[in-house]
């Protein structure tokens, strides 16, 4: 950790700066011309509760600068998860910004966003020098808060904030004694239980179709990839553990799902019609219990923990086919 | 979305400014008596790059006003995921915040904290009127700047800042047609393709062992829980699928790893000491590839794929027993 000298390197101070997470905002204000201006803005924060004052700051090149200046009144919006085009949008000049945006009506002039996690309408209560930057102090005239998951952004990139439970949460009602080797923190169990009982609820679901989870893995292959030998199809199917074998295909011809064709020293499968009209029955019980999860997870922490799957798949790739690839 | 006007509910102020996502900070300064103050501090934020400057607001009531009003110089240190419990020992006051904790020299008087994910070393540029709080502006003298993931706060709690990919993280080379209802974005399939890759890693360490995953599972739960009958080690087996079966017991019996007790009415299941030798080599190499996968993926998400996964856990809970509960 070696001390920089300032004036150096604007980049190593950005990038230091960048480590100090942010939320996402877009302040608005209306011209005297009557002209809509909005800027995405992540140097907002609270100041005051008692007055409710809030700040932010300005870049002195900013083109919107002498509006803000001028104007009385402007308005924050604390982006959602779901906003960050928008946000992008907002972050690029010259773009018509406020093209086919929605607005509501504040108590200003000021353009009100809609579907945003908070929002407060503010009338600047000073304005301060802040070398390249003027920082803005606004009086907070109204608020109102959603419960939208906010867009956090981070060293550059935009981010969602997992929150950790006050008290480490706890599946075990006992804690398992020190002794013990294997807990519950091990990421190994914390997979493999979450993937079973993820696997149990559509199980459940597909118990009424007589078919078992291998079934499940072929139908799910050949519909997106039909017409394949046997090696092809383990070669998709091994990373689940499971071996498909001739006679589990002779299973599946025989309840019309799958057609073999070619001769024995080359079969291949081929989805019928059946078979392909019961697969898409499964997806769609699949995504049944997957909105059910998100929704009790929440979409924040739904798309967060897709990310980190993804990227643990990555890390630990052995280097399966691509299912999806072109042939 | 209910605007809400001022002055009614201090409460949903702070509800509504809390969903801004921040990094957490402490700042230090030095008395003129040379006692050193601290405190945490969300309030951060960078305001200009030429000149470089950072701002952040102290409460008027803080005790420690009067060595920030009077004082030149001051630190601010980004805090990394490992120091929440210096987050929260400077967040309380009347603490001996300072105790035990390492300094490093900075060019002032001010303490310098070690380990953090940036540090600030600045001189008081203004100070200016900020209703019940003063803002600081402080030029930063010297920085520097670590690896160590930040952490961050949102709402209230302390939270795990996931970086979102600037182009979306795709697994397969090509994206699956439109028409196709299975996708890589499926939950189910993302937690189906990591855990049987990460277990798949674990088969290779395991496989000179000549044990298959059911003998894994069977000799770990015995190793936390001992003396089972059948039907209890199927209580704690059967989420991961696999049935335990009496020949697959007289099979580990067979290896010496389990002892077989009781009587054809109600025979019990008890680890040897070669089997429990065995369990212990097993979670030893479960955590090999487990700290692999951590080094990888980072510190940070890892920690909130774990919390992601705990919640994935409760959420699509059946009501598993408690395999860690006294009896």
């Amino acid at each position: 950790m070696a001390t920089q000298q300032i004036g150096f390197d604007p980049q190593a101070f950005r990038a230091a700066l960048g480590t100090f997470t942010t939320g996402v905002t877009i302040i608005t204000s209306q011209g005297e011309d009557g002209a809509p201006v909005g800027i995405t803005a992540n140097s907002f924060n609270s100041v005051s509760l008692n007055p409710p004052l809030v700040l932010w700051s300005l870049s002195k090149q900013a083109r919107s600068l002498p509006v803000f200046s001028n104007g009385k009144h402007w308005n924050v919006h604390v982006l959602s998860i779901e906003q960050e085009k928008l946000s992008s949008r907002f972050a690029t000049q010259g773009e018509d910004k406020f093209a086919e945006v929605e607005l509501d009506n504040g108590i200003s002039d000021a353009p009100l966003l809609q579907d945003c996690t908070a929002r407060f309408q503010c009338r600047t209560a000073f304005q301060y020098e802040g070398g390249d930057h003027v920082i803005f102090v606004g009086e907070v005239l109204a608020f109102d808060h959603s419960d939208r998951a906010p867009l956090a952004f981070q060293s550059g990139q935009y981010a969602l904030a997992t929150r950790k439970p006050r008290s480490e949460l706890r599946l075990a009602t006992t804690p398992p004694p020190p002794e013990c080797s294997y807990t519950e923190d091990l990421l190994g169990y914390l997979l493999g239980r979450s993937h079973y009982q993820v696997l149990n609820l559509l199980r459940q679901l597909l118990s009424n179709q007589q078919l078992d989870e291998q079934a499940f893995f072929v139908l799910a292959v050949l519909s997106i990839r039909d017409n394949l030998s046997l090696d092809e199809l383990n070669t998709f199917v091994s990373y689940t553990g499971h071996v498909v074998t001739l006679a589990g295909m002779r299973f599946l011809e025989r309840q019309g799902l799958v057609a073999i064709e070619g001769n024995a020293a080359q079969l291949r499968f081929v989805l019928t019609a059946n078979g392909r009209e019961l697969s898409l029955q499964q997806v769609a019980l699949a995504k049944v219990v997957e909105e059910d999860l998100i929704g009790k997870l929440g979409e924040a922490d739904a798309q967060a923990l897709k990310v980190l799957l993804k990227r643990l798949i990555v890390v630990s790739d052995p280097g399966l086919p691509d299912l999806w690839a072109p042939r």
